[in-house]
């Protein structure tokens, strides 16, 4: 393999596509955290320039003879530069699919819809943003129609592809059943059990921002986060941007409870850590990217869920949190956090959801998108859908369409497929956990003392250093010896809120 | 003029050109505000593959022929559209007579030259930097006999155009002789002027960080800036960056005197509400751009020099600072602020001179590089040359090259023709400030509430609201009925510091 051969010339392609989306993201960041307002129309025309020449460069036309070409020169017995060449493809094939006229009337589309469903959703108007979100969801399925036999999958996993590679409806769809009768049986038992126990106490505040902020920064460099390559700021929401190299974590403060802050940048310092953790071999190649979105979301999970909200590292934080803010020790007691940070509560709002409750949200979402998709749902009738199928699974009807179906931006935007990864994440996380513990002997010893270096060891090992290589199922199966199971989260849910 | 025509097709691109511009901008803003040293290297690969997308925009095949089209469909009569097509092909001229080996050897040149000039700086060893030096020169050299007989310019004045259009070595050179002349004259008599009178007080601080950068934050804002388009933040060194929607001016800060933080806070607010009055309407078009650099100059010159450290401004100043900072009054008296803040005062480094020696600074550095171009100053020879001109000009000989001919990143990066655009900006806004006098009666009246709005509003009209429309010279003359001449500049530092 040569500099000139048609492999390095599509590597050299793809760094400086790589390179142009690290730009985006920075200007992402910038523009939820630094940006005054009135820079806001300009910061638009910067990343939609940004991504046409990305895209630009993607489907340039010598691409589809160095495909070939590189083809011929890279043999599967280099596995990774044969994966990389095969995601390189995969992009193309993603790319060209989509005629130009769609994607930009997708754009439009989408960016219309988002806008009024934000007036929708302020006044609980779902008849507001109905025409917009037809128009989304007629241009999503008239994507999927085109994405699907270009990748060889069904619309619907065309869609999810987008977001996770390498797991589909098929695959989730058993998973998801088994969750909802696990469910079923454990939520009343659970609740049951929680009320028998006495109610948690609130440390008691104000709790100075300032001290909150230098708190998650000491604690997300705890967690392993280097802080020669990151930052932590301050967002509407919190989010994991940046680059592998300089990753912006953010969080949001209230005095009142640092609550919401620490378990924010927690969750964050996991993305972030699965981003610093890829390996630089492959860096700015599709190879060298993060699995997909159900892969991010274990590896915030695992360090959010599994991690620091077990009893070991509870322990750990609730004398750190005391030793920084001070007053009655009682409420940082590791039995008082965790019936306060461990709490069974059927809600309406998906991103205020427990972990046991949360699965209930996306396996609602992720039949009514499919039957969206195919045509099964009408988007007149979703609001009545919604309501029926949550109280099918929580017992709950919503009082109004904001907490029911406005409350979540995706479909507004055009992402349909998406909401799946959020509890494959969870549950690879508990797979992934399972692993670990049974590598890692003293995992509690380590957590007991705030030290979660031998479980990012493992992480770095089984996940982070792997990139892309693996899909979503041959990831788990490598590093768990099993492809997606529920039944280490139904474990997992068991023991915190069983026994 | 259609939506089809050469014409619209060359504006699409340039917008598309200056948006990646923007894009660029951003991120280096925040590589110097908010960037860990992690994050250095991928950011420096990612402002080169914009610069390289923005190059490639502008040196595409069809743009000559799209030149040669569009200067067929307009004609002279609109002035605006004139001055922008011929804009635009003088940035293709540019970009075009560059052979691309030649730029790439420059980019490499000068990243590497600069990196050695920091080491060779720090221990004052010219020794050290000098093949970088030389080579850096030698491909200036290359670039000027290419771009001259491309733009009909001397090999010089094709440098000082990629800085400043509109004016050359023919005009500067009198202008500087008769400035120099002024100087021999002036300066000795303004330091025995000073000699004469009392010693200034400095107000006594510590003076915290906090308060001082809400202070700054709001003199920016009294002197025009709208935070809704603008930030304020920390850096090494000060600059203005950012966007015309989104400026982005930084300073720095020490406990011990706010003097600093406040003077760079107005010297670079003079050079964002300059790029917040460009106008809108030629908004990322060559012709809606600032004038250049010496333009640039001029407009953060007005207002620090010319307007905030004039006897009307320093009244009213000194009584907000007081009120901030508190403690004894004394030193906050505008005679007493005049005497701290116009000090005449000898000294090696360019960029701690007073107005009236700054000028030897850039006149030195002038007759210098022109001979470094022309091939009669050999690099090696260049640290004597310095030490001879400026004993000649100032008096003093330097201690070491550290403080000669090291000083100045600006030679070391490859700039060369960009000096004469600070004493070009320092004598454009004294003479726009005589104009501004003649056309606003109560200007000082103004001044001494610490009101820029009437100087502003004609600064907007007949300078920022110009954009590129006129070259430096032009401008001047449409703005002050005559060219740059030193007289006004020599006339303000004659009743500054003289009488």
């Amino acid at each position: 393999m040569t500099a000139n051969s048609a492999y390095h010339r599509l590597s050299s392609r793809f760094a400086r596509i790589a390179t142009i989306g690290e730009a985006a993201s920075m200007l992402s960041w910038d523009a939820a955290t630094m940006m005054p307002t009135g820079g806001g129309a300009a910061r638009g025309d910067q990343l939609a320039v940004l991504a046409g020449l990305a895209h630009r460069e993607l489907v340039a036309p010598e691409v589809n003879d160095e495909l070939e070409a590189a083809t011929q020169e890279v043999g599967p017995a280099d596995p990774w530069r044969d994966a990389n060449l095969k995601l390189m493809r995969h992009a193309y094939v993603r790319a060209t699919a989509l005629p130009a006229d769609l994607v930009e009337a997708q754009a439009r589309a989408n960016s219309a819809c988002e806008k009024v469903w934000r007036e929708a959703r302020r006044t609980a108007s779902f008849a507001l943003v109905r025409p917009q979100l037809e128009e989304v969801v007629r241009l999503v399925r008239e994507a999927a129609a085109a994405l699907g036999p270009a990748l060889g999958l069904s619309p619907y996993d065309a869609l999810m592809d987008g977001y996770q590679r390498g797991i589909g409806a098929a695959d989730v769809g058993p998973v998801f059943a088994d969750y909802e009768r696990f469910l079923r049986r454990a939520l009343p038992e659970a609740e049951a059990r929680q009320a028998a126990r006495p109610a948690p106490e609130r440390p008691t505040g104000p709790f100075p921002i300032a001290q909150q902020e230098a708190f998650c920064r000491s604690l997300s460099a705890r967690l392993g986060l280097d802080f020669n390559h990151a930052r932590l700021d301050r967002s509407a929401h919190p989010f994991s941007g940046g680059t592998a190299t300089d990753v912006r974590i953010t969080t949001r403060y209230t005095e009142a409870d640092f609550t919401q802050a620490v378990l924010a940048v927690v969750h964050e310092t996991g993305h972030a850590l699965y981003e610093r953790g890829l390996p630089v071999a492959w860096a700015r190649q599709p190879v060298g990217e993060a699995a997909g979105m159900a892969a991010h979301e274990s590896q915030s999970l695992i360090i959010e869920m599994q991690a620091c909200r077990s009893d070991a590292f509870l322990s750990w934080i609730g004398r750190e949190l005391h030793a920084t803010f001070g007053g009655d020790a009682a409420p940082y007691a590791p039995d008082n956090l965790a019936r306060l940070w461990r709490r069974v509560d059927r809600g309406f709002i998906r991103v205020e959801a427990d972990e046991m409750t949360y699965p209930a949200h996306v396996i609602l979402r992720f039949r009514l998108e499919q039957a969206l998709v195919s045509g099964d749902l009408a988007v007149a009738d979703l609001p009545g859908a919604w309501n029926d199928g949550f109280r099918d699974l929580l017992g709950l009807v919503p009082p109004d369409d904001a907490r029911g179906c406005l409350q979540d931006i995706h479909w507004y935007d055009g992402a349909i497929g998406y909401f799946p990864s959020y509890t494959l994440g969870a549950m690879a996380a508990a797979q992934l956990m399972a692993a670990a513990r049974r590598s890692i002997p003293d995992l509690d010893a380590a957590l007991a003392q705030g030290d979660l270096s031998p479980l990012l060891t493992w992480l770095r090992t089984h996940v982070h250093g792997v990139g892309s290589r693996l899909g979503f199922n041959e990831l788990l199966e490598a590093a768990t010896g099993k492809r997606l199971d529920p039944s280490d989260f139904e474990a997992h849910l068991t023991a915190r809120y069983l026994t």
